[in-house]
């Protein structure tokens, strides 16, 4: 196999660096030197690099280039120790000192870790030298193996050796969208946010399907394959915060590590996926082992992000990529907002530099009608900035239309010499710029944000298309509540024509304990408890002018929290007030406190005024729910003093495996029996202190819901069906509002295990 | 003159009502009856509503209707009561009750107390008849006149008696505002708000110019003749939140209400002005008084308001009128976001319904290409919900553009019998319907929210424009921070070549007190020292990763406040925490509180997380700065624990007329000097207990800017430049940072009194 044939090339002397500093010899050693990527690029990038020292003596370097190169067979340790001595003997006969030695992975994945102790354990150069390794995707099929692969090659490589590539970091239009951010500051600066931006895509379309390629892409589809890499590399350039200094890699990653960190988190609705209708056929036909399964491998995805970063949040930001379609075109597009009015009618709007014609800024990867790399900017918006030695100003093509536009309504701009990427990126590898790779916190943390669609969307049957220009609008989609959907009804070829796949079950309504119950998978359950809660709130605006929240802590409802915080826009949260169930006697700004947890994923995200917001004071006189600080008293004065009749209009509870609830555990002295008032408690496990609602006050409330998910709820939910009203043993049991109402949301992991 | 010789029509039992209820007969006198609107509008108006009694006779009615009016002659009180007689004497002959009378005032507004006075002297029908009096525009010239005239009309007449006229609410385009956002919820209800709507635009446009006119127009201009009440009307309409009865005229008014609540104040950048070229000079010849007089009444206005609803937070709404313009034409059109992506390229994206088109509401009021009042739907929003009585689907017309897309592109809905706005009007004031008039207190919110506009502008030179086509791109205006700016740069023709109105002089800096002084008008000056607070904040959260910002009360801060809420997106909240420089000892909720004034006019429109908000904790065990109870100590501790090295990034600070500053006033007895730390302090005016950080807290701090704004401080302020550092006669003399920067913003009221 290719992993086993393994070749070097060393370069003797032949590249001193530009820089001063790093003078000394450096061998580069090619891993896989007559693979597919290494034909298509790779030793055309070294001979670049080896070009770029001396650019007028052409023909002389190839012919030096040649005899540098040596191949080498690299299979056991003592391979690769044989290789070293070389090397340090080739420096030793030449008088030259080491600086260093790059090891370039052109093979598959599976072989990284035993060439990583090869290399780590028999090749490394002597102190002082430096030790570069060059890795290519994939990295990993998901966070889980990533964080493998990652936690492998950390056993051989400290941070600074690893060169991820990411060739998209090579394209002369994305590397040059941070430092056009920096150069054009002055005009960017007041309109790089939510109040101008419109919207942010990123989009890369291809003409080729997957046919000869099949037994790769049936494992990793349009998502690992460009989103979750090469798109999101692009976005980020576009998104994160603008660092200080441009070309320090540590400054970048960091805030590209803070821009994840921003976004939201996917979910099923954040996709909408699409096959190309050959692919399934040239699966069958590529893939014996594929005979009789029916590929759900998406060849095109079109994602909706968003970020909740001040600048962004309520910007979409659309990332688009797939097989098949009608044109071969990859950009990232900045749209602005038309941010005027123009009283002339007619024709005079489309006019010169007229405000009311579109704004936009293109950076164009290449391809499609132009052809070339491109920087493009509205010509209404500014005339950028641009580092005159690599770009130029592009001739006039007025018969040219880009994005629903003349190519003359734009500047634009185009690199002066046009570089593939591999040759960029070798050229970073050699001059040590980590800026243009991929750091393992990054592709973790890229990782970590694609994952949770990835696993949500694995068995969603694609839409199936045609391909090229007979998908005319099946493709199209657009911004729904809660993520994106084709904007087409499901043409009727479906894959699956009866539609019944368990995320199509309806929410049903029935009956446990008596009660009202909701069940659906977790997803749908959370969205239909949302709106519910949504329901109840505006009505008792409408009565009362204003609402009353009591809200659990635990991992339970975090789903809800930010479901409600992003997509229950007219939730009247000015007019809510929101009060805890329970608390753990930690201070509020502890990670285990539950205040903290509602505050970061539903609170700083909406409106609630200050006023309105009551965590349970378990930190008086800067010690913990001591009995004399008579904070649970305080607390039900307060609820006294707001809540009309201590009736709260809602009540959202969980339930604990043990049958707790709140913060009312079996068998507890207090709170499940007597007044409706607030109580200290113990839980069994830490924090052992908690403070909650009594039953009895919860039970005064207008409505109740339950929230119940999971596997894990499973046993306590059949036996809750089961048992009567038994508060001492499970204290969820004595949940019974006298006069409010009681709704029961399961989900059927819970329900039916 | 023309109010001198009044008129009247009866109409003696020839109008039965349709509803059984109001049985009887209705007088209707038209005050004013040979004036220029009862030609144009009103006789027609009232013979329209005798027809569509039996619209099969018309030449009888005509007839009937000719015999049945009745010109008077009415000055006198005695003249009235002559009135009243004769009608009761009429009655009595056919034997009939009085079911009302409608008084139409066609008069100028300078006769209106003295009618008013008579009619509720001397012609109220008897008890169980009601009295209706018409009122037609304008209503005040600002809101101190609306005011006085609304009393005094108070005076005669019942609120339910006044039927304020503005005729935009009989057009038949806008009175289905309402009814339209009722009938159509199910399409409406997810897409009426922020994240779907771009924006809306409310446009009156007329190619005439003011000439034979500008006596009158000359004291009212574009803003007072057709923004503050027709187009903000129909504003109204299409931002209120929709009443669940759209029909009740008590909930429309309370919703407009509410709605006028939610937008934000406007200032001078909240508008550009316009004035065509010949205005002047048509001014100057018919007006002799003017000679000499140069006219900076606008005859173009383009606003822009914002709402701070969460509906509608964010969403531009832009009012637009001018005189001598290229086109008539009038509309209410609330554009939508663009939510879909298309991934086919080119033309077929503008085929059939694609998502990728455009999406608009168009409430068309007539005239223009359409030349009829209309309703547009854009076809790939939805197909709307419309009474087929009273409007039909307009035939295909697709040679016709609008708004940038072919009229095949919308659902047209025109009206199935055009009717004229008095009309309309007219049957409503016969049948009572109050919610097609102006209440008193919606006047009123209007005037309030346009009078400081007026105030603002009232000597700001216009920009001219030549009229008609030759207005080009003039008139273009963007939306800028602060508000609105003409796009281009102003030409050479300027009235006011020099630009040094006193509005336009920059921000002056120079010394006061040895330390940086920065001057200007107070609009000017507040716009700066908010740009001064965003930058430090920037600054100190690119140092530390966050900003500690304390924060004085009382009034001269709240523009400050408003302005930072309004325009300075990129402040970093999120890492700011805000505390008190001083604290009245109120409960926090009081109307009193410092703390409540920087919620409402700041900390509600901004997101500074919840933990990073500090109240001071003038309320504990509920009472009031109780030495004891260690509030101030409380506070002290905080500010140490949070606050590196107890050094406020910045402190804001105000002086009081006696030189006191914070909560620190002269001869006080804790604060002045000693230990950095917080007091209870004692002030001479009520409430007398306060808390206030003291004199060494605050001159630990990096920065601390003080801002001095208004007349009422140019003595302290002329005092201060002459004095030394006395602390005990002048708190604010004591200010001196020990290694920090102090900066004075004094406005030029109280710089140069």
């Amino acid at each position: 196999m290719l992993g086993r044939v393994l070749c070097t090339v060393l370069f003797v002397g032949a590249l001193p660096s530009a820089a001063a500093a790093s003078q000394g010899h450096i061998s580069v050693v090619l891993l896989g030197a007559t693979g597919d990527l290494a034909k298509k690029y790779l030793w055309q990038g070294l001979f670049q690099l080896y070009m770029d020292q001396a650019p007028d003596r052409c023909a002389v370097l190839k012919d030096q280039f040649l005899k540098l190169s040596q191949y080498h067979q690299l299979k056991t340790a003592e391979n690769y120790a044989a290789l070293s001595r070389e090397i340090e003997s080739l420096l030793r006969q030449e008088g030259l000192q080491e600086a260093g030695r790059i090891f370039y992975f052109s093979v598959p994945p599976f072989a990284y870790t035993e060439i990583a102790g090869h290399i780590n354990g028999s090749c490394r150069p002597r102190a002082g030298a430096w030790l570069r390794v060059v890795l290519e995707k994939p990295f990993g099929h998901d966070l889980r193996s990533a964080q493998q692969l990652a936690a492998q090659l950390a056993g051989f490589f400290r941070e600074e050796e690893m060169y991820r590539v990411d060739h998209y970091l090579g394209k002369q239009a994305v590397a040059h969208i941070l430092p056009f951010r920096d150069q054009n500051r002055r005009f960017l600066d007041p309109i790089w946010n939510r109040h101008h931006v419109e919207r942010v895509e990123v989009v890369l379309k291809e003409t080729v399907d997957a046919k000869g390629r099949t037994s790769f892409y049936e494992q990793y589809g349009v998502i690992r394959d460009v989103l979750q890499n090469h798109l999101t590399e692009a976005l980020m350039f576009l998104v994160m915060e603008l660092p200080a200094n441009v070309s320090s890699a540590q400054e970048v990653v960091q805030h590209k590590l803070q821009a994840f960190q921003s976004l939201w988190g996917l979910q099923r609705g954040s996709a909408v996926l699409g096959q190309y209708q050959a692919y399934d056929s040239q699966v069958q036909e590529e893939l014996p082992e594929a005979r009789g399964y029916v590929s759900t491998t998406p060849t095109f995805a079109g994602v909706l992000i968003h970020s909740h970063s001040p600048r962004w949040e309520g910007v979409p930001f659309l990332l688009t990529s797939g097989k098949a379609l009608d044109e071969r075109v990859g950009y990232a597009r900045v749209l602005f907002r038309s941010r005027a009015y123009c009283p002339q009618s007619g024709t005079l709007r489309d006019a010169g530099l007229s405000q009311c014609k579109p704004k936009q800024i293109i950076f164009y990867f290449g391809h499609g009608a132009l052809n070339t790399p491109a920087v493009l900017v509205s010509r209404n918006l500014f005339q950028p900035a641009m580092p005159k030695d690599s770009w130029k100003e592009a001739g006039a093509r007025s018969d040219l239309h880009v994005f629903g536009q003349p190519l003359s309504d734009f500047y634009v701009y185009s690199p002066v010499k046009e570089r593939d990427a591999y040759s960029v990126l070798i050229s970073h590898i050699y001059h040590g710029r980590k800026d243009f790779f991929i750091t393992t916190e990054s592709l973790l943390a890229s990782w970590a944000f694609w994952t949770p669609l990835l696993d949500s969307t694995s068995r969603q049957p694609p839409r199936l298309y045609p391909g090229g220009v007979e998908n005319q609008q099946l493709l199209d989609f657009e911004m729904v509540p809660g993520g994106v959907a084709f904007t087409l009804p499901e043409p009727a070829e479906l894959l699956n024509p009866s539609g019944q796949l368990p995320s199509d079950f309806r929410a049903i309504q029935s009956k446990f304990r008596q009660s009202p119950l909701v069940s659906a998978w977790a997803e749908e359950l959370i969205a239909q408890l949302a709106s519910d809660m949504e329901e109840a709130a505006v009505r008792s605006v409408a009565r009362s002018g204003q609402f009353h929240l009591a809200l659990s802590g635990g991992s339970s409802p975090v789903g809800l929290f930010q479901r409600l915080a992003r997509h229950h826009y007219s939730f009247p949260w000015q007019h809510s007030h929101v009060w805890l169930v329970d608390e753990r006697c930690v201070p509020l700004t502890d990670g285990e406190s539950n205040f903290l947890g509602l505050h970061r994923h539903l609170l700083q995200h909406v409106r609630v005024p200050y006023f309105n917001i009551h965590p349970m004071p378990v930190h008086l006189n800067r010690r913990l729910c001591v009995e004399e600080d008579g904070g649970a008293e305080l607390y039900a004065k307060d609820i006294v003093a707001l809540v009309a009749n201590a009736s709260f209009d809602l009540v959202l509870l969980g339930v604990g495996a043990d049958g707790h609830t709140a913060s009312l555990f079996p068998r507890s002295e207090s709170g499940l029996e007597g007044a409706p008032t607030v109580v200290l408690t113990e839980s069994p496990v830490k924090p052992h202190q908690r403070m909650s609602l009594s039953l009895p006050l919860i039970n005064r409330a207008r409505r109740v819901f339950v929230l119940v998910l999971g596997k894990g709820k499973h046993d306590i939910t059949t036996l809750l069906s089961r048992v009567g009203r038994e508060p001492r043993k499970w204290p969820i049991s004595g949940v019974s509002p006298s006069s409010g109402q009681l709704v029961w949301y399961v989900d059927y992991e819970a329900l039916l295990g």
